[in-house]
């Protein structure tokens, strides 16, 4: 369990280094930023990369919502949901904690938003409560979704992290502007501690959104896909 | 069947909403918006994740003119066609709606064109019908030979949903200018029900060039690749 | 031969289609065009997606320069070399007929570059001869010297494709300002034709460097990597 | 030897002249530039490539810090270290003349950073020297986990070039803003030497930083993957 639980944490620990540090740091440079393209493929990859490096370990879940829809699906053992989220959200905190450390050696530096989610006011594109809900609700049940089928063993082999990696990339091409994308609850929670916006007010949103999606996801697949 | 026909309605929904998706709400966003390449990426991604995903099920289809075309190489039985085409087309215009429901919830909303297909006006860069004809027609006959080359038994097993998703979107990389790029009648039909222009009115080349394309496609596989 | 001399027309119809058809329909589109960054994606994809299609019948060369580098490391018949550049010239060229079509299809069409390459004036970012002639000889040694090690039997099969294409996307990302990138001389010889520039008078260094970059990308390989 | 120490060579070479070829020659490329996403995928999709070509031949390191990383983990022989960080930085050096040669081959070309590392002043983003400490040893650190875990004979055979390759494109996605990313120490020497600034008084910074960085990833490793 301790090799699961590190490779949880440090798997989580990328993906807001990742993800969050590429939003932060270098999405709006000047001329040249990486702009949410850059942050889209940037938090994929980071699922992309660790599934590869430590699926085999931990299953590579890097997300409460996940452990969470896979437990759902029989995936997963109940028994190891809470040390999973809390593995996860520890990677989050630390590694939003490091990106503060780096992203502040800077004369300028203003925390902002520092990648946090939000809906309403703190939408970056002003996306209602409901805009939110939803789009977090659909997009994660797809992402648990194929998961759940990408992992099946009616699909390619070794091909599942590419699936699952880049579907988190397609998740934010599209939702980036309505909640900056979280399906993702320890995500939302670690850069949320360091926002200078109201962004711990809405954190519950991005808790309870993910998981119902996830659970969505997970009984659509047992429905659809599990025994076709 | 309900297994094949709920996969191809997700794969359809999942490739309008989240090609479509990508486009209506982020690539025009002030600064730093996701611009043609990350709607390319996003509807090319949408094929690749759930072709892994769903593949083993219904094929992996999510398009009629792909249908159509898998049909006539002789690859898919013709009494299935209606059937998956009906999935499709559902699926499409859920997640159409389903977008909708989150781009509206946005104090400036517009519709607009909505990610839908056209020619001439309805052009995003003002090409001619016969420019549209010519692109739809061209790249959904290459897009037919990737796939049915791609998943022949000659290709490398496991790959071809890397091919296939990634031809959509060079399809996407070139001709979005010209039509915004169909190559799927599904995807068509299922944004311009809630377009505010007169795409309604034009849904019927999107219908035509990507099945004659298709079936140029299929015909040229068997001409050239199917024994070679 | 039939099949072979096909796959290597259509392969090299898609690369101009595909890579020079992002560049003159969707690089510069307004406020959301795709940049060299998309049309580098599209090249390389052209490469990946068709040598995933055809490879297992002709090689997957599309390109004279990289039939011949095969043919002096031994790896593809002397014998076949005129037919294959023959079959990739007409490729390209019908494919930048094609291209002319659909671009030609909008009121203010004016053909210019037409996604030629060039070297001096022609240069897109004003390199001088030797600057191009370098550029092009050491980019295509390289691109050599990764198609003759990703394929050989020491390499992960299956792979290749992807090892390949994506090298042509580098080649891409480094080059175009020097010379639109070539490494091809069937694809600068399919839309030179079209052009409203002198790109035909500076057709030569195309054919040339490619191919003395070839030849000096197969002698190090040899040299290097096939007995290692 | 002499095939390991080439294909080390000839792969470092290719991502200094990729990489710091695509920022020298294309980022700032007007209107259309690839900007600094174009220049993090060129970087990572070297290491792809070459892992790829020459992966079976060398291990395929191309960085002095991820020798030293997979020495201190025991995966490499400690008495080969010195041949191979100097093939690799000669590779660097040589890349960093040819790139100087095609660069300079522009009328109004300056070398200014040419693509060199650094902190302060010398940060893209002006950073301090203890934000880039901090960056590149984390990254680096994550970067050799990855390469660890993906080559171990847990993770799926043959993926490993992919996982490596796009792992570096997540640090550049990150971190250019702030170091210009190096992570290898190999690259920051071969361009700091045809730099216009006063980089090589800062390289000392990285090679310190990244080799730090990939002895506490290799520790990491052993701790907590090696034996799971």
């Amino acid at each position: 369990m301790f090799n699961k639980l590190s490779a949880e944490f440090l798997g989580t620990f990328w993906l807001v280094l990742g993800g969050c540090g590429s939003a932060v740091l270098a999405a709006g440079f000047p001329e040249v930023g990486i702009g949410l393209l850059g942050v889209s493929l940037a938090f994929g990859l980071t699922v992309l990369t660790m599934a590869y490096a430590v699926g085999g370990i931990s299953g590579g879940h890097f997300n409460p919502a996940v452990s969470v829809g896979l437990a759902v699906a029989g995936r997963f053992p109940m028994s190891s949901l809470v040390p999973y989220i809390l593995a996860q959200v520890a990677g989050a905190v630390v590694a939003a904690g490091t990106l503060y450390l780096v992203a502040s050696g800077k004369a300028d530096f203003v925390a902002g938003g520092f990648a946090s989610n939000g809906y309403g006011e703190l939408s970056p594109g002003g996306y209602s409560l409901t805009a939110a809900l939803v789009a977090e609700v659909v997009l994660t049940a797809f992402f648990l979704f194929v998961i759940l089928a990408a992992t099946h063993g009616r699909a390619p082999a070794g091909f599942a992290p590419i699936a699952i990696g880049l579907t988190l990339t397609i998740i934010h091409l599209v939702s980036i502007p309505v909640t900056n994308t979280s399906v993702n609850p320890a995500r939302s929670t670690g850069v949320a501690l360091f926002a200078d916006t109201a962004a711990l007010g809405q954190l519950w949103l991005f808790w309870l959104a993910p998981i119902v999606g996830a659970v969505v996801g997970a009984a659509i697949w047992k429905a659809v896909g599990e025994d076709a």
